[in-house]
């Protein structure tokens, strides 16, 4: 459980930046190097790295090395654990409508006695 | 777009803590007072007043005061900021695969001839 929160921690903070997010959507059409990463984006090298960095300690990306050449490619199943974490509040809501649902329902019939 | 930047930062960052995302889960089921909130934290008043305050700023909450008892609710327009986002992501990757599973055909096709 304490895996879990920790790797959810550093999934929401590494998406909590919009160059880190426009990286993520970029390799979600294919691998790419880190330069053709880095090339829409004004910043300095140590500066973009440092957001690959964070995307790669978070998972959500991995980095090969052939040559001279850093590859990176996206690890979508790392993703999955928002989508997993919206499922399970979507599940509490609803369980919370469905219960509004019921005890209105319930005081709709007693209305009617 | 900015706006919408800063939203999706402001969103995924006060999700990337468990104690925020625990106080959105009890949300999610009814509106509480801050007091309800606190009481399974182990943690001092003023440090658990701060994370309401970033989940607060995050648009993620809202809190009003009635008498001395503050009460906080959700705010689940918010979360489907990130619920798009992901939807996005989706998309960007389906594209890919659908161009990746034409290639094949045609590929496929080539060597048939």
């Amino acid at each position: 459980m304490a895996q879990y929160h920790s790797s959810l921690d550093s999934v929401f903070l590494a998406l909590a930046d919009p160059t880190r997010r426009a990286v993520i959507a970029r390799l979600g059409q294919r691998p790419a190097s880190i330069s053709e990463l880095a090339g829409p984006f004004d910043m300095a090298l140590p500066s973009f790295m440092k957001h690959i960095a964070t995307l790669e300690n978070a998972g959500l990306i991995r980095t090969s090395k052939h040559g001279r050449v850093r590859t990176c490619e996206i690890d979508r199943d790392r993703l999955s654990l928002i989508e997993d974490w919206l499922d399970e509040q979507r599940r509490l809501w609803e369980g919370r409508t469905d219960r509004l649902e019921s005890f209105l329902r319930d005081t709709d019939k007693d209305h009617a006695k």
